[in-house]
C-alpha cells in the first residue's frame, strides 16, 4: 500500500493550501509553526489541522509546533512535485502567454516545453523563453518529448478538437481553462481550472453585506 | 433572517459548481435533471445533491427531476449575480488582458470598466473594448465609478502597494491572482484565486498512477 492511499481524499484536497502556507512561512525563515497559527491562516479549525497533519507522520515538537521544512517536503512528495513532468500549453493568446509566464512550475516539478497556436502571426514568437509552435506539429512533439500534461487555453469552439488531439497523441492529463464541457476518455486526468470561482465567492459575500445593510 | 443565512457554508461553496452544471444543461435545452445525473457530473453522491438542493426550496417534480431553469435562477440570485457590480483590473500584462477577455462577467453581474497599468507603452491600448488607463488615475476612478471589486493581476512586488491603493480608494473586494501573502483590513473581502490548484491535482493523480505501475 502506498503512502498516499492511506490519506483520505478530503485531506488530499487541502494539501495545496497547506503547501502554499508552509512555503510562505519558509520564505519568512520560520522554523516551527503551531496548529493554531496554520489554522488561522487557512481559515480552518486547529483540531482539523492537527488531525490532517497526523496522517503525514510525526512533525511536531512539544511546545515548538510543527517542523515547517519537513512538513513542506513531505507534502511536496505526496503531491508528486518531486517527479518531473513535461507540459505544453495549447493556445498562445493572452491566457496561454500568462501561463508561459507562471513561475510556479519548477517547484511543482513541471517543465513547459512549448506553446502551440494556429495563428501564423504569433508562431515563432517567444514568451518567457518558450516558443510558439504551429499546432500541426503538436502530435509529433507530444510523442517525441513524452509530454504528460497539456494546458488547454484555446477558445471554446476549438476546445474539444484540441483535447482530442492531445489525448490521441499521448498526454495523460488536461489542465483545462476553457470552461467548456469536454468529453475525455475515462483514463485521462481532466482537471477544470475554473477561474471564475473567485468571482462567485466575492459576489456571494457582497450580497450578504447588502442584505445586512438593508435589514 | 435572509435566505442565504439559512444555507450552510459547505453548500454555498458548492454553488458555483451547481451553477456551471445547470448552465450547461440549459445550453443543451434540457428542462429537468435528476439528482443522479447532477451528482455524476459533479462527482458527488446523489444523496448529497438531494440534501443540498432541498435547502433552496422545492424544484423537484416527481419522476421528472429538478426544474433546471428555476434552480439555475435561484442559485444565481443566492450568489448575488442579479446585483450589478463595477470592477477594474489592476495590471494589464497577459493575465490582466486575459481577464479583460473573460466572458463570464455579464451573467454574474460584473462590469469591467477599465484596466490600469504603470507602463506608458500600453496605457491607452484597448483589450476587448476595455481601455488601459494610467494607474495614477485609479483612486479617483474607483471613487467616481463606485468600483466595488479590483482584480489584482500585477507582479508580486507591486501587489501590496496596489491592494492598499484599491482599499484606500474604496473597493470592497480584491480578486487576487498574485499568489503573494497580502495584508488587507478585516472588512475587505480578499479572495485568492489560486491558478495552480489544478497543477497540484494533476501532479497528485499522476503520482498515484506511477506508484500503481511500479507496485
Amino acid at each position: 500500500m502506498s503512502d498516499k492511499s492511506q490519506i483520505p481524499d478530503k485531506i488530499i484536497s487541502r494539501l495545496p493550501q497547506y503547501y502554499v502556507q508552509l512555503k510562505r512561512l519558509l520564505e519568512k525563515d520560520c522554523q516551527y509553526v503551531s496548529s493554531e497559527k496554520l489554522a488561522e491562516q487557512m481559515e480552518l479549525s486547529s483540531s482539523l489541522v492537527r488531525r490532517d497533519l497526523s496522517h503525514f507522520g510525526s512533525f511536531g515538537k512539544k511546545s515548538y509546533g510543527y517542523d515547517i521544512h519537513c512538513l513542506h517536503e513531505k507534502i511536496a512528495s505526496i503531491m508528486g512535485f518531486t517527479r518531473e513532468k513535461n507540459m505544453i500549453v495549447l493556445g498562445a493568446g493572452y491566457l496561454g502567454r500568462a501561463l508561459a509566464h507562471n513561475d510556479s512550475y519548477e517547484e511543482r516539478g513541471y517543465q513547459v516545453l512549448a506553446l502551440f497556436d494556429v495563428d501564423p502571426a504569433i508562431i515563432g514568437l517567444e514568451f518567457n523563453n518558450t516558443t510558439v509552435l504551429d499546432v500541426d506539429l503538436a502530435p509529433e512533439f507530444i510523442e517525441e518529448h513524452e509530454v504528460e500534461v497539456a494546458a488547454l487555453a484555446v477558445p471554446f469552439e476549438a476546445a474539444q478538437k484540441m483535447a482530442d488531439m492531445a489525448v490521441n497523441s499521448g498526454v495523460q492529463a488536461i489542465w483545462d481553462f476553457t470552461e467548456t464541457p469536454l468529453e475525455t476518455p475515462q483514463d485521462i486526468i481532466h482537471i477544470e481550472q475554473n477561474m471564475n470561482d473567485g468571482l462567485c465567492k466575492i459576489s456571494c459575500r457582497l450580497m450578504d453585506r447588502s442584505k445586512t445593510k438593508t435589514q
